[in-house]
C-alpha cells in the first residue's frame, strides 16, 4: 500500500512526541498497518525555532490552510489547541475528506458533536484518545472494551496540575500558594492557571467521559464545577485525620437514565484506588453495573505519553483507511440526555464550621440539619487554637444536595455560625 | 439488518451471565451494531438442569455440534472450558464461516496461533478479551490502545485465586492451608487447585499477553512458572517488614529484541501500584517505551465481568460483520521470537538461610555471593527462635538470574548452611 501522508497542525511538546514516535518506530508501525506513515507537511508558528528533533525544514509552514488543503495529505494531526479556529481548520479538513486526530479537549468538549457530526457525514474519522487522561486509552475502553455494560460511575483525576498540587499539600504539609508556586516552576503550571486550578480543564475531560460513558450528549454546562484554589492545609490534615484524601475528583454517575456530572475537590477513602495516585498522574474510574468497579491509571500528560495515544490513532485511521470503513464505526450517542435534579443527587459531605463558643450552638446547628432531613454521621466540636471560637468538623450521611443547600444556606443566617470555613463531598466507596 | 444469531457453547456461570447482558441489555446493544443479537442455541451438558435465568428449553441441546452446524449461527461464544475437543468445536465453526468468542485461556494460550491463522484463512473474526484478567479491557488494550508504542515490561496479578490467598495471608498473619481451604469453601478455589497454586493459570495467560504485547508468538513453555504453595506466613512477614507485599505476579520484560516471561511469588514495593490489589481482583501494569507507566484495574473473574468482556467482543464481531471486514484486522504476530538468556535476565533477589550459628558462617556465605559477582543489597542475621540455627536475610542488588541461580547451587554445597529456606524475587520499581 502507498505510503499514508499525515499533516501537523502544532509542533509544541506534543507534536514534537507524535514526530518521535512515527519515526522511531516506523518499522513497527508499518509491519501493523502494511504501509509506512509519512508526516508530510507541519503547520508551526515559527519556522525559524530550533528544535529537539530532526526535521525537513521544506516541510514546515506558518500556514495552516497550507496543510489543510495540500491535496496529498490523508491525515490530520492537530496538537496546537484553540477553538474556534481550529474547529474551522478541522472542519475544512473533514470537508476534503481527510481524517482527523486530536488532543484538543477543549475543542471536543466544546465542539465534538458538531464535529463527529460532519466527519459521519463525510465519512470521516474523528479520533480523539489524547484528549483526556493522556496516555490512557479510557476512550477506547469506554466506546469497546464496556459496549456491553451499562455505565453506573466514573470518577476521574484527569488534570494532573491539581493532582500534584494536592499530592504536595497532602505529604509535606505545604500551602496551595507554596506548591502552586513550585508546579509553575517545574513546569507543571501554567504561568496563568485558572483552567487547571479552578476545574475547568477537568470538567471538559469529564464531559467527553460522560457522553461517551452514557452515550448521551453531556454539555460543558451540564457540569458543575469547583476548583482547589480554597483548599487549605487545615482541610487536607482534616481530611488525613478522618482517614481520606483530597482529590479534585471528576464524578459522573447515572441511575434510571438520568445523570449527574460535577467537578469538586473530594475527600475520598483512604483505602480507595484513586486515593493513592499520585503527583501528575491520572486515574479514571469506571464502576459498570456488570464489570463491577475497574480503574485505568498513567500519566495523563507530557510528550511522549500523550503522542503515544494519538499515534495510536493514527493507527487506528490507517487501519480503517486499508478496509475503506473510514467514519463507518462512530458511534452517534443514542441516548436522550436526562440530567438528575438536585434532589435525586446523593452523596455525604464534609463541613467544617466557625461558631461562638457558647452553649446551645451545637443544639442549633444540629437542629438546622434535622429540619432538611440531613442526619450526620459524625460531629467534632472543637476549641479553635487560633481564635476565641470554637470549631465544629461535620460528616453527613448521603444526602440529597438540594437538601445540604438549604442547610447551608441556613447557616448564612444563623447568627451563632461565624463562617463556613469548608464544605467537600465525601466519597467513601 | 436482520437480527446476528449467536450460538453458545457451555451455560455455566459465565454462559448465564452472557444470556443476561444479552438479553438485559438488548436495546442498547441494538443501537449500538443495528440488529439485534439473539442468543440461538446453547449446548448444555444436561437439559433438565435449573438455571438463574429463563431459557426457551427448545433452545438447549446437549450436542455441541448441533450449534456449530446449524448454518443459521453466525458467531460461537465459547464458555465451556476444554482443550482438545473444544479446539476441534472451533476450527469447525470456523471452517464454516462462523466467527468465535472465547474466554479460554488455556485453549488460547495452547493453540491460538493455530486458531488465529485458520480464522485469517477464512476472512473470520476470534476475539478472547475474557481469557486475561476477566472483566479488563487488557487484550484489546495492548493490540490497540499501545499499537503506537514499544512495551517493555507488564506485570500481572492475573490469577484471582492466588491473589485472595497470599492477601489473606498478609492482612490477617494466616497460613496458606488455612487460607485455601477457606478459599476452597468460598468457591474462589478449586477443589484440585494446582492450576491456581501452581501459576499454570496465570502462565497461560502471560503467554497471552506476551504475544500481544511483544508482537511475537510465545508459547506456553517460554513462560518459567513457580506457584505460592511453598510461600510460609513468615515469608509475608519478612516482605512486609521490608517494606515489600508478597504478590503472584507475571512478569514479562522486553529488551533490545529478547524477551523473558515468568510466574513466580514476587516481593513488591509496598508503593508500587500493584502492591494494593487485594482479593480476588486482578491488574495488569503496562511499562511503555514512550507511555511510561499505567496500570489497569479490576475483577479477574466472575460471573458478569467475564460476561462484559465475552459481550464486548460480540459486540465487536457484529460491528464487523455490519462492515463487512471480519478477520481483516487480526494483527498477526510479526517479530521473530528471541528469548533473552538467563546471564542476561537481571533482578533482585530476596534469600533466607538458616545456618550454624557459628563464627566466620556470614564470611563464608557473603563470600560466595562475590564469586559470583552478585553485590549485596542489605544483609541481616539474627538467631532462630525456635532452633539453635541463626537466620540470615540477604537482598541481593539486582543479579543475572544466570550468578544467582550459581550461587543457590553453591549453597546446596556449603556445610553451614542447613538449609535454604526460602527465594523470592524482588521488584524495586
Amino acid at each position: 500500500m502507498k505510503p499514508v501522508k499525515v499533516g501537523l497542525l502544532g509542533l509544541g511538546t506534543v507534536g514534537t512526541g507524535v514526530v518521535r514516535i512515527v519515526e522511531g518506530n516506523q518499522q513497527d508501525l508499518n509491519s501493523q498497518v502494511g504501509s509506512p506513515i509519512v508526516i508530510e507537511k507541519i503547520a508551526v508558528r515559527s519556522t525559524d525555532k530550533v528544535r529537539s528533533v530532526e526535521i525537513d525544514a521544506a516541510k514546515l509552514t506558518i500556514d495552516p490552510w497550507e496543510v489543510i488543503r495540500d491535496p496529498e495529505i490523508d491525515v490530520i494531526v492537530e496538537v496546537m489547541g484553540g477553538i474556534d479556529q481550529t474547529k474551522e481548520y478541522i472542519l475544512e479538513a473533514l470537508e476534503r475528506g481527510k481524517h482527523v486526530v486530536t488532543a484538543n479537549k477543549d475543542l471536543m468538549a466544546l465542539h465534538g458533536s458538531e464535529l463527529l457530526a460532519k466527519a459521519q457525514e463525510k465519512q470521516c474519522d474523528v479520533f480523539y484518545e489524547a484528549s483526556v487522561a493522556g496516555g490512557i486509552p479510557i476512550i477506547r475502553t469506554l466506546i469497546e472494551g464496556f459496549s456491553s455494560d451499562r455505565i453506573v460511575k466514573i470518577m476521574g483525576i484527569v488534570n494532573g496540575t491539581t493532582n500534584y498540587i494536592l499530592t504536595k499539600m497532602s505529604q509535606e504539609g505545604a500551602s496551595y500558594e507554596d506548591v502552586l508556586k513550585e508546579a509553575q516552576d517545574l513546569g507543571y503550571a501554567e504561568s496563568d492557571p485558572t483552567s487547571d486550578v479552578e476545574g475547568l480543564d477537568a470538567a471538559r475531560k469529564m464531559a467527553i467521559l460522560g457522553t461517551l460513558g452514557f452515550r448521551t450528549n453531556v454539555e460543558l454546562d451540564d457540569v458543575t464545577v469547583q476548583g482547589i484554589s480554597s483548599v487549605t492545609k487545615e482541610d487536607i490534615t482534616y481530611a488525613r485525620k478522618l482517614g481520606y484524601e483530597m482529590k479534585l475528583l471528576g464524578i459522573a454517575t447515572s441511575s434510571n437514565e438520568h445523570i449527574t456530572i460535577s467537578v469538586q475537590p473530594t475527600m475520598i477513602k483512604q483505602n480507595h484506588p484513586l486515593a493513592s495516585v499520585n503527583g501528575v498522574f491520572n486515574a479514571v474510574y469506571v464502576h459498570g453495573e456488570a464489570v463491577g468497579e475497574t480503574m485505568f491509571y498513567g500519566a495523563g500528560a507530557g510528550e511522549m505519553p500523550t503522542a503515544t495515544s494519538i499515534v495510536a490513532d493514527l493507527v487506528a485511521v490507517v487501519k480503517n483507511l486499508k478496509l475503506g470503513v473510514n467514519g463507518l464505526k462512530a458511534i452517534v450517542p443514542y441516548k436522550t440526555k436526562k440530567l438528575q435534579s438536585t434532589d435525586q443527587v446523593f452523596y455525604k459531605n464534609f463541613i467544617l464550621l466557625h461558631v461562638d463558643d457558647k452553649a446551645g450552638v451545637l443544639a442549633q446547628i444540629t437542629q438546622v440539619f434535622a429540619e432538611y432531613d440531613v442526619s450526620l454521621a459524625s460531629v467534632v466540636q472543637q476549641p479553635n487554637e487560633h481564635n476565641p471560637d470554637a470549631e465544629i468538623v461535620i460528616i453527613t450521611h448521603r444526602a440529597s444536595k438540594a437538601n445540604f443547600d438549604k442547610v447551608l444556606q441556613h447557616f448564612e443566617q444563623l447568627d451563632v455560625i461565624q463562617r463556613i470555613k469548608s464544605v467537600y463531598r465525601v466519597e467513601d466507596i
